[in-house]
């Protein structure tokens, strides 16, 4: 097990949310009976993760996260990454410490041996394969500056962010000193909106940092999109976003996804898929996709491509974590 | 969560290990490499364990145990099932607790608070579907002759034990006794091969236990009939067997299944399986549907049918718990 920085230059190095993903098969009766939002992420105390636990169905367990989703998928095409976030030394951080290091993504955050269990993500798979998701945050609000390693910030080409760490005050604080660090090294920076519920608690401070210069890259979906710029209007959020920050990619699920710089609006089709099984982490693979190809100097047209091939891909498969190598997405 | 046990009669009660599987796609190569054998259960130590789990790619956790699997697969079929096993109170244990319970199988046994870990399996999975395994069998091997409750036994048509058991000592006696009680109330006693290495190390036993009127329904695959009388002709092992015990179902991978009685030779055919993903739990969701049909009456071949059917499901997905219900596939 690879537990020291390696050395060199990496791709990418993600801060996020370190959470192992507890997935099962629902009806939409079942989420509405929880007052569950369908297709959300709500955060939930330890007390009500449990409650809602105890009335799940059978189970999957898959090592999860937004930003290490997308790593682990980065790492299987064959880049070279490493990522920030907080598991406490129990089994479920075990796991996705193992899950982490076996596809090849730098893992070298401490883990707690005491406070919060590790997070958990209850993920109800409903039959048109969209997830719902119940979150109880655990360990990773220990999350702070301590565990920015600037090193780690300075040689990655790419510090990728996720919209869910505003959730907490420390994870925060790191994320300032993580996109400091970058700015003063030169490097680019992406984020996700990760979830409409995620943006709408912190609309202010994401349209501050996307205008503001902090922000090179930016992901997002129709829903989160048009969240931020509050219109049920995707043209006109679209519209609104364009030459904000840099470059943005909106997935915009079987329609595939569209970039926007502030010269360019480009659609990318994606590839229709026999058998959606369960739609958990798409947007995280896409980003995958999407920042192996910059990394590799693509142009935005190839990265959405390959973003939406990942995609498309893990959505075949149940969990977030592709356990086949997805290096032949790689045409 | 239902802790005490349920009244009235029971169609099966299940005495079995009780593991959490923990499965990764791997090739041939890496199965060489650590010395496992392919296709069979190989017992690890904790140490041994850790290690080969370092070595494992990404994971999936579901929750397994031969037993414990095919009363998972006959509550999802609609039978009233109990399972004695033991878990230690951790992470994994409370997985394996909720997932017996959010499918309808009554799990009473007592979780240790101390002592080894909750039992793991590392399954490799091959490209061609075939499952290697490498079992830690931590708490389970604490199971004893008090978790035996005598009344969930003569309240239960029939009590299932895998061979498996035969590998620690204090489980074999809580064996005798179960079998003790199962007979004084006059209920049937099923019993599983459970693998070839097994057979080969407790194939003296096993064979006193069928011959001596302790067994009434015999659950093998062609390779442990095979090991058990030490031939490599199934028709002679097949012959061997016949009349040896009441009922022995023989599981034939995609030749279906074959089950014998002292005056009936009967092969069952099975539907052929569009993509075979990971052929873990096949032999245990047999049982399932056999049993199920037993409980109900059926005749043998009938009951064979549904077996074949619930295999045929189980192979089309990861692990050996359905993550559907299986109530559909009772014609």
């Amino acid at each position: 097990m690879n537990t020291t920085p390696i050395n060199g230059t990496l791709d990418v190095v993600g801060i996020g949310n370190a959470i192992v993903d507890v997935l099962s098969f629902a009806d939409d009766a079942l989420i509405q009976s929880h007052g569950l939002t369908k297709g959300s992420m709500t955060l939930v105390d330890e007390a009500r993760s449990e409650a809602l636990y105890k009335q799940m169905g059978p189970t999957t367990a898959c090592s999860g996260g937004s930003v290490a989703n997308t790593l682990a998928g980065m790492a299987s095409l064959g880049a070279r990454t490493a990522f920030i976030g907080k598991v406490r030394n129990d089994q479920l951080g075990a796991i996705f410490k193992h899950d982490m290091h076996a596809v090849g993504v730098n893992f070298p955050t401490t883990m707690m041996e005491r406070g919060p269990a590790t997070a958990n993500c209850l993920v109800y798979v409903t039959p048109d394969a969209q997830r719902t998701m119940a979150t109880y945050i655990g360990a990773c609000s220990r999350v702070s500056e301590t565990d920015i390693e600037p090193d780690l910030i300075e040689r990655s080409a790419i510090t990728y962010i996720e919209g869910y760490l505003w959730d907490t005050e420390t994870a925060k604080a790191a994320i300032r000193k993580a996109i400091t660090v970058a700015r003063n090294a030169q490097k680019k920076i992406a984020f996700t909106l990760s979830d409409t519920f995620c943006v709408d608690r912190h609309r202010d401070e994401f349209l501050s940092l996307i205008s503001y210069n902090d922000i090179d890259i930016l992901f997002a979906n129709e829903a989160e999109l048009k969240s931020l710029y509050q219109t049920d209007d995707i043209e006109l959020a679209l519209q609104k976003a364009k030459g904000v920050c840099p470059i943005i990619a909106v997935t915009r699920s079987e329609k595939g996804s569209t970039v926007l710089t502030s010269d360019l609006t480009e659609h990318v089709s994606t590839a229709p898929v026999s058998k959606v099984v369960d739609t958990t982490g798409a947007g995280d693979l896409y980003a995958s996709g999407f920042l192996y190809g910059l990394t590799r100097g693509w142009d935005l047209a190839s990265c959405a491509k390959l973003g939406n091939r990942c995609a498309g891909e893990i959505i075949t498969q149940i969990g977030a974590r592709s356990l086949k190598p997805l290096n032949t997405l790689v045409a």
